[in-house]
């Protein structure tokens, strides 16, 4: 089966199943990542204390980890969760918010990297040049870094970490460290809101719940997130901006179906 | 007085008095229910630190508790704030979220329960089926139970506990031990927008703070986001969905009035 | 260079640099306010752990410090943060929500304020007259005060406190300790939304990322919020309400320009 394929039945097997999809994310778009899960056909729960974590993991399909406003408590019960959640075979998402920005955040990106072994990695070229160790201009949690180099960087990273590793950004690159594929889809008005990144990855959590290929699901999550930006972009007239396009953007998840993203996806191999 | 015209009067005296309710809430959908108190013409605060709880709670006409994402700081602060709003004469509203998807949140909501005794409880049919100690198939924050028999529970468990029993669902149910009424309002969209549960319980902490009845105060906040579900609902147009559901749900609720309540609500009793 | 002219030539360097907002803030409006900040021009990062506010404050433009869940984790942070900014040179932006309702929120107003001395603090009339020592009514986060007096209390505090003084409301009032001007923009349905104060203080703050002459830079904020507000409110039709005005709102910020502050905007000096 060919990838568009995949990622058109697995769209429908969450429609049908609604796994659960267990988050330990940041405070400021945890709403909008609960909302695009539920919105694409999943069932968010978000859970982080110490001792509820590992339990909650055990009903979940996926774990999404999330440190954009990591601190030490919520650390712990993402370690706590990861290492549950790998016990039981249950996919990790890691969203490494601005690591490179502070000595914290890079600390305890590589230190669930190293003990968790996350499924999938997605981050944007600056954050990701971060775990490759690559020098990297930073400036809070956004992406400064150019994208030239995406494809080498993600296919080396994969392959170091045994992980999935998407990097979005104008073109998406997604590489299991053997296979690279590009995905075409978005605007740059999707970054002009925030948490739009997180949502991307709570998406690519929610396919992971559904399917074991995690580089199918990386691209379904991404690919859902940038043909939804493409539809609520164009939906957009005369004085409205980024609060109608939020609005819209979980419209176009919500109405999203295999057949749209069978025929306006845009999927390329290297 | 009948019940309609009660609940049509206690919109007005909210409207008229803007009652100030005090929550100790999760951050997921913390906004949301800020902002579903204030469109229905109360005020919001939230404040949890061990601090500054009792003493805030004293300004209150209502506490609500939701233990959606709880974590030991915010137990305690709920606790502190539960005890002091007794004390003080202030009804307390618990939304026990996710009771029985884990040992802490069966364990603290059975706490909270039994030293606060909190003048509404309302939840789905599987939270309110795991503190009347009945067996339920549990995944995550919402509901898998069957609603068959929910007046006998809501009954029983009301009466048991001493508060006003609410179970939210395709019919919800309220019991205060001794009377069951039942709300046909809403639809089945508001279950796919996250924090429909904890506005709800917001509504109804709105109502409690307006009036000493508080089998009306549930039966009023209810009512309002079914009928407000209803109304956004119908406004959906080709390519709109949640996105623009919460929009008008929100709309909705600002727009409410004691005679679109009275007309258009649906109350039975048993 | 007149104030008008000030504060247009400021929207457009925001839009050109784009500078890097850090906010310690509430989760109940966090997400609003990293919105208004993108809307605008600007960058957000919401950070707040102890192990890494200092290193994140030292990449921003500007801190702003809003204590509307304060605990005891987060005004550690606060006063960390703030101190590395002064030294540092980058300006702090307070919003004391609702100082005066807790000794809690009261101490610590008053600790960031003597040992940090941020170059702005916004509140209402009620936070202020709290700070200056005067007797208020107090109910939750929201002003009962009325605003008779605003300029003489603005001028007094800006004076004592070493500030710029902001105090929103029908009216708004700055002040300097010698100048005072006045804001006519904005309608009352702002009231109805949470977190627009808070949004006005993070716009507030962007606006003091890109000028030192922080009196023009409050103003800024202030006057865009106002502004914004008359947009969004004067597009409501008939069964729209707060869900829709605050797409609306986030829509206007987006599209403002220079031409409409200078047009639009209602300053006048004492």
């Amino acid at each position: 089966m060919e990838i568009r394929e995949k990622i058109c039945a697995s769209l429908s097997v969450i429609k049908e199943k609604s796994p659960l999809i267990h988050h330990i994310t940041n405070y400021v778009t945890v709403n909008d990542c609960a909302n695009i899960v539920l919105a694409i056909g999943g069932s968010p729960v978000m859970a982080d204390d110490l001792e509820e974590v590992a339990e909650m993991v055990g009903f979940a399909s996926a774990l999404v980890l999330n440190i954009g406003t990591l601190n030490s408590r919520t650390i712990e019960s993402m370690l706590i969760a990861g290492l549950k959640a790998k016990e039981l075979g249950i996919p990790v998402i890691l969203d490494p918010v601005g690591v490179g920005a502070t000595k914290l955040r890079t600390k305890t990106a590589e230190k669930l990297i190293r003990q968790i072994k996350p499924e999938v990695i997605r981050g944007n070229m600056s954050e990701i040049k971060v775990l490759a160790g690559l020098e990297v201009a930073i400036k809070g949690v956004d992406s400064l870094a150019d994208e030239q180099d995406s494809s080498v960087v993600a296919k080396k990273l994969a392959s170091e970490f045994g992980s999935i590793i998407a990097i979005t950004g104008k073109t998406d690159v997604i590489s299991d460290g053997l296979n690279v594929c590009f995905l075409e889809n978005g605007h740059k008005i999707l970054a002009d809101v925030t948490g739009t990144g997180c949502m991307t990855t709570s998406l690519v959590g929610t396919f992971c719940g559904v399917t074991k290929d995690y580089f199918t699901a990386a691209a379904a999550g991404i690919i859902s997130m940038g043909l939804a930006g493409e539809i609520a972009q164009a939906s957009l007239r005369q004085g409205e901006g980024i609060g109608t396009f939020r609005v819209r953007l979980m419209d176009s998840i919500y109405n999203l179906t295999p057949e749209i993203l069978a025929k306006e996806g845009k999927i390329f191999y290297e």
